[in-house]
C-alpha cells in the first residue's frame, strides 16, 4: 500500500477515541488498532500531549531514562460545566473529562424566574466557581444543561415547555455563548437522568430506561448506547399514556385517565387527602410510607402497578436490559417498584425479561446533574469535539 | 500543520462516505468536505476507481481531453444477494449497490422445512440468478436475509422461534459462509421491513416505525435513522400487549388480551366465523371488506383500534414521525388505519402528533426483500464493508 500524505485531522480523533476511555495504551497497539502507521501514531500522540488531553502514564518498573511508553485520557486537560436546572431548584457543578465533580453549588431557584436571570445565574456561577479552582475560561471544553420540560435537542430550544413561562422557543445556546464562548448542549432532565444513571450504575449497559416519578412522570431512554429523543424531542413523554385503572379521572392535560393522573406522587397525595390524609404533595407521602402507613403503602404499590402497566408495553417495544426508578417518589422504596415488577413479569414475554433488571436508581438526586456533565465530556472528546479543540489549538 | 503519511484506509473511506449517496462531486468539493490534502484525494479517488465502487459522472459539456472531474458511487460495480425467508413463502432476488433489483425468484417453500432445506435453497438460487446475469460469486459484496422470527442480530441466530422448528439457535451465517464467502446480515422480517418501507416512501425520515399486521402482529423501529432491535432483539414485539378490550380472549402465549388475540387477521377470522362467516384467515378477512361486508369493516376497523392503542403508547415513548402500516391485513384499505388513526390522535400529546404521519405501507409486499437487500447494500458501503473490500482488492 503506497503511504501519502494526509493532514492527519481523522487520526487524530481516531487514537484519541482508542485512548479516551482512560485505559493506557502504547503506541503500537495504536498503531495497530487504527491501522495508521507507526510514524503518523508517533506524530499524533506528541500532538495530543502538547493538547494537554493526554498524558504519560507510570509503568511501575523504571523506564531508565527513555520516552514514557504508555499514554492515556488526561482527565485534568480541561473543565467542564454542567447545571441541572429543575423547577424550584439549581445546581452547577464544574467537573474534569472523566465526569468527576470537582466543585458544586446548589440553591433554590425557581425556573419561573425567566430565562435571563436564570442563564446569568449559570454564567455567574460558572465563573465563580473556576475562579475557586483557580481555572480559566478557556479551560471550558463544554457546557451541559438540564431543562425541566421538552428540548429540541439539535437546536437546544425549549418547546411549549408547561412550567416555564417565558423559555417557549428562547436560543439558551446562543444567550449562553454570548458570554462563554464554549460548545452548548441542552437537554431535558429525565433524558439526562438516564444518562446519568447509566454512567454511575450500568456503565456497560446499551439498552437503559430511566423513569423519574415525582410530581410527574416522564423516562429517558438509552437504545444502542445513545439516548434516544424522536423526531420533535417528546420521546420518553409518558406521563399521558392511558392506563386501564380509573378512565374517568381528569389530567390537567384535558384527557383522562393518563398515568400522571393517577400514579404521580401528586396523584397519589390528592388520593390519600380524600381519605382524610393531611399530604400535600409527594414528599409527604414518601413520609407516610417510611412511617408505615398501610393505606399509603398500598396507594404507592398501586401507583407502581400503572407505571408498570406503561413498562409492560415500553419493554415490548424497546427490549431494555435494565429499567431504573428515580424521582422523589422513588425513595417510597421497594413499595413502587414492587408494583412495577408485578405487572411487568405478567405481561412481558420471557425473551425481554430474562435478562431485564428493575432497580431503584443508584444515581439519585445526582442523575441530572451527572447527566448534564456527561453530554458535555461527550461532546468534548467525541471527533467533533476534539476537531474543535484542535482548530484553537 | 505538518503533512505526515498514513496508510490512508480512514480517508479512503471518507471519501467513499460522501460518493456513497450517488450525487457527483468534485475533487476539490472531497478535499473540502474531508479536511484531507488535495494530493490525498486524487489518490483516493484514483484508488476507489480501480476498485471500480465509484466512477467519473459526466458533465453535459465536454472536457476536451481533461480528466474526468466529477466522480459518484458506481452502484454497478457490485451485487448483493437478499431473501426474504417467510412462513410459507420464499423470495430471492439480486440488486445492484443502489438497492435496484435486477433479477427475482420466488417460490411456496415453508420455513418449517428446516434450515438445511432453505439455505441450501439460498445459495443454489443466488448462483442460478448470477448466471443468468453473466456475474460471478466474487461480485457479491452482501448477502442480507430476512426470517419469519426473533433473531440475535449480532450472531444472526434465530433465538426461540416459534414458526421455526429446527431453527433455534442455528449458526445462518456461518452456514451460508461455508458456500458464499462474503458478509452475512440476518434480521426478522419486520424489521427489515421497515428498512424496505423507508427505502421506498420515506428516504429523508429518521423516525418510523413499521407495523406488520397478519397472522400476528409486530413491528420494526428505526430512530435517529437505526434499526432499534433492543438488549436481546426483540424490539418491536407488540404482539402480546394487553390491550383494554376484552380482557378475557385466551392468547397462544399464554396470557389474556393480548393485541394480537384481538386485533390480528387470525383473530378477526376467529370473531367472523363465531358470527357465522365463512371466514377461514387474514386473506378472507379482506375480501369480505373489500365486498363492502358491513360487519368485517366494523370487525376491521376495531382491530384498527386496538392497534392504535398500543400505538398511542408508542408513539409517546419513541416520537416518530411516520408510522407505516403493512402486513396482509393492511390491503383491507383505509378501514384498519382509521381505527389506528382515531385512537392514536386522541390519546397521544399534541407536540407528538402535529406532524406525525401514519399511512399505508407505500412498500407493501415488496418491504421485507427490499429491506434485506438494504441491509447488505448498507453494510457493503459502510466503513467496515468499504474497508473489507479493500483489503480483498
Amino acid at each position: 500500500m503506497p503511504e501519502v500524505s494526509t493532514n492527519g485531522r481523522g487520526s487524530v480523533s481516531e487514537i484519541f477515541q482508542l485512548l479516551r476511555d482512560g485505559s493506557p495504551h502504547t503506541r503500537a497497539e495504536l498503531a495497530k488498532h487504527t491501522g495508521l502507521a507507526r510514524s503518523t501514531v508517533a506524530a499524533r500522540v506528541d500532538l495530543l500531549m502538547r493538547m494537554g488531553l493526554i498524558a504519560p502514564v507510570a509503568d511501575g518498573a523504571s523506564t531508565g531514562g527513555r520516552p514514557p511508553s504508555r499514554f492515556a485520557l488526561n482527565p485534568a486537560a480541561k473543565i467542564v460545566v454542567a447545571a441541572d436546572l429543575g423547577a424550584s431548584h439549581a445546581t452547577i457543578v464544574l467537573t474534569d473529562l472523566g465526569g468527576t465533580i470537582l466543585t458544586e453549588y446548589s440553591e433554590p431557584l425557581p425556573i419561573a424566574a425567566g430565562p435571563d436571570r436564570i442563564l446569568a445565574w449559570v454564567v455567574d456561577g460558572a465563573r465563580r466557581l473556576l475562579g475557586e479552582l483557580g481555572r480559566f475560561e478557556a479551560d471550558i471544553a463544554a457546557i451541559g444543561i438540564g431543562l425541566p420540560g421538552p428540548v429540541e435537542f439539535p437546536t437546544g430550544r425549549p418547546v411549549n415547555p408547561p412550567i416555564m413561562p417565558g423559555w417557549n422557543n428562547v436560543n439558551v445556546r446562543g444567550w449562553l455563548r454570548e458570554h462563554l464562548d464554549v460548545p452548548v448542549l441542552v437537554d431535558n432532565d429525565v433524558n439526562i437522568s438516564a444518562l446519568g444513571e447509566r454512567t454511575v450504575a450500568w456503565p456497560d449497559v446499551d439498552h437503559l430506561m430511566f423513569i423519574k416519578v415525582a410530581t410527574g412522570i416522564g423516562c429517558g431512554i438509552v437504545s444502542d448506547g445513545r439516548l434516544q429523543r424522536g423526531a420533535r424531542g417528546s420521546a420518553g413523554d409518558i406521563g399521558h399514556v392511558r392506563v386501564s385503572r380509573g378512565s374517568d379521572v381528569a389530567c390537567a392535560c384535558g384527557n383522562t385517565g393518563c398515568l400522571e393522573a393517577l400514579a404521580s406522587g401528586s396523584a397519589i397525595a390528592r388520593d390519600l387527602r380524600a381519605q382524610g390524609y393531611d399530604a400535600a404533595d409527594a414528599s409527604d407521602v414518601v413520609d407516610l410510607v417510611r412511617q408505615g402507613d398501610l393505606t399509603a403503602i398500598q396507594a404507592v404499590r398501586q401507583a407502581g402497578r400503572d407505571i408498570g402497566e406503561v413498562l409492560a408495553t415500553s419493554v415490548s417495544l424497546l427490549n431494555p436490559s435494565v429499567i431504573a426508578i428515580g424521582g422523589s417518589m422513588s425513595r417510597a422504596g421497594e413499595h413502587l417498584i414492587a408494583g412495577v415488577r408485578e405487572v411487568v413479569y405478567a405481561r412481558s414475554m420471557p425473551l425481554a425479561t430474562e435478562r431485564l433488571a428493575i432497580a431503584q436508581s443508584a444515581a439519585g438526586a445526582q442523575a441530572p446533574i451527572i447527566g448534564a456533565s456527561m453530554l458535555a465530556v461527550e461532546h468534548a472528546l467525541s471527533p467533533e469535539g476534539v476537531a474543535d479543540a484542535f482548530v484553537v489549538a
